[in-house]
């Protein structure tokens, strides 16, 4: 079968949501102009703004920066290691390579080195899920690194999978504090809060694991251990059950979520008021930020504990773009 | 495993999302009592006031119809038999006999006499899918022949799973103005509708199904065969297989939405006008109602053609409580 747009090359990939399909070659022009049109809609970044992009190792993390790099704009990755036993070694190794392959510079946060301990043990301590733990520890090194790097702006490769599963978690327990904020672009909403961007929020996972695969890109396959009943792989099943009978579902949940925001819910009254954390100084709507609350635990154990482990641990090998942050 | 709420008998039934077993007794009282709880909250019917039943032969109406009479309220059944094949006389005569049973009066509108044609030749002619013409003509029965004997309210079976998959359904569509009207208890908005009640929308169609086989109830089993790749059985089927991870999720994805409706949409601002139809007077928001543009193309057809059926027709077996209704 030819490709329905260049009606030359071989189909690479059916888009039966778009009622089309494609070569690689127009596939990979879809795939761009997608992009480029999240990015404008929701004036995500300026063309002369550098963007740090929070990069996992994972197929959509990367294939977020090679299409930000290839489209021209000025990107550094930063990564968190997480310290998951049989994972984050190979999501930390695959991130540094495409980062040396491509000569961008990379930004390592090593949960262990910095905190004497990763997830697994921050999730322990503090009685929360590896998922709450991670999220809330990765989102906090996004913000501060960025803002102390002098980045305005932090890109997520969260796509349409992520965001409709995202929302349909939301009504189903009707959590509207969410929802009134889910949006691929948030602004920064105090003064050492960064911006928000979501560029891969127009491509569904298929197409961005199409696009990483057809890129060669080199990127970690597995999901990660800890999240193997994690609510979201539900919802993103069922959508794509739903998908599967309707294609176009998932697309018009989430865009038209979007263009109906803010529901008629007064976007006003739902503003908070941010206060800067008693420990650590970032801002939080309580007094103790979510971070310190994840790794205040863990401290106060490895102090009491005098661990081995902490700064000034064996460090991960050097690359030649790549450095090393601490708070 | 003994009940957990009389602690003797033995259990009939699980229900995970009370964190609950009950024996047959107990599990029949639980029944009444949410039955008794949603008509209450929604000030369904009063204790005097005579109810009109949509009795379609399945577990839902002929479970309502039952526990309606049970608690003590005066009922008759209302059955639109279809003309579907295979499937609508064994619901007429499952319907008929519990109706001789209980000692009920039941009343049958056959579309196959009305109009010279059921279900499928209505969906035929107009060009509608069968279950978007078969709920039109129903409704429209039920309010017609409800106002014309007399009753101010008409109750159908819809049950937890019904209004939760119409609520992901119209979610998935953002479908806005039917997510402000989707409510288990609507009233009269014009002189010519009577008040529609859902008094099962507490209960899931596994605990009805149950109520249905421990009171010996014959119904019919099968899904009607013209429904079976319909979205809602798409939905259905995801809520169960969430509800199986997480069980309590339809209840609190759509009573909670109860509870927070209106959502902050203006419900005042979504106030239709209503007509009455230029064809049969019936209320309808356009100028032709819905139900004559369903069967007008029917008769149109089969008054060119003369067909031999149509009013005059085979009568159904007269039952000592049951009356046939013509318009």
């Amino acid at each position: 079968m030819r490709c329905k747009r260049c009606r030359t090359a071989p189909v690479a990939i059916a888009l039966p949501r778009h009622h089309t399909a494609l070569c690689a070659a127009c596939f990979d022009r879809y795939v761009v102009d997608q992009v480029e049109r999240g990015i404008k809609q929701y004036q995500m970044v300026r063309r002369d703004e550098p963007v740090l992009v929070a990069v996992s190792g994972g197929k959509d993390s990367l294939g977020l920066w090679d299409l930000l790099n290839r489209m021209g704009y000025t990107t550094t990755g930063v990564h968190v290691q997480q310290g998951i036993d049989g994972y984050s070694n190979a999501s930390e190794v695959k991130t540094r390579a495409f980062a040396e392959a491509n000569r961008l510079p990379l930004v390592v946060h090593d949960l262990n080195r910095e905190y004497g301990g990763g997830v697994t043990a921050m999730a322990d301590t503090s009685r929360r899920s590896a998922c709450s733990a991670c999220g809330t520890v990765k989102r906090y090194a996004f913000n501060k690194i960025g803002r102390e790097l002098g980045f305005q702006v932090v890109a997520t490769g969260h796509n349409l999978d992520d965001e409709a599963a995202r929302l349909l978690g939301n009504l189903l327990r009707w959590q509207v504090d969410y929802l009134v904020k889910q949006s691929p672009a948030l602004p920064a909403s105090h003064a050492k809060l960064i911006r928000k961007v979501k560029p891969l929020f127009r491509l569904t996972e298929r197409e961005v694991a199409a696009y990483a695969v057809l890129r060669k890109i080199d990127y970690v396959i597995d999901e990660c251990p800890m999240s193997h009943d994690a609510n979201s792989l539900q919802y993103k099943a069922v959508l794509n059950q739903l998908e599967h009978q309707s294609p176009g579902t998932k697309q018009f949940f989430y865009l038209e979520f979007l263009r109906r925001q803010p529901l008629g819910v007064d976007s006003t009254a739902e503003e908070v008021v941010l206060n800067e954390c008693i420990r650590c100084g970032e801002p939080t709507t309580g007094t103790l930020c979510g971070h310190c609350r994840v790794v205040a635990p863990l401290t106060q154990t490895r102090q009491a504990g005098a661990d081995p482990a902490g700064p000034g641990g064996p460090g991960a090998p050097a690359a030649p773009v790549s450095v090393d942050w601490h708070a």
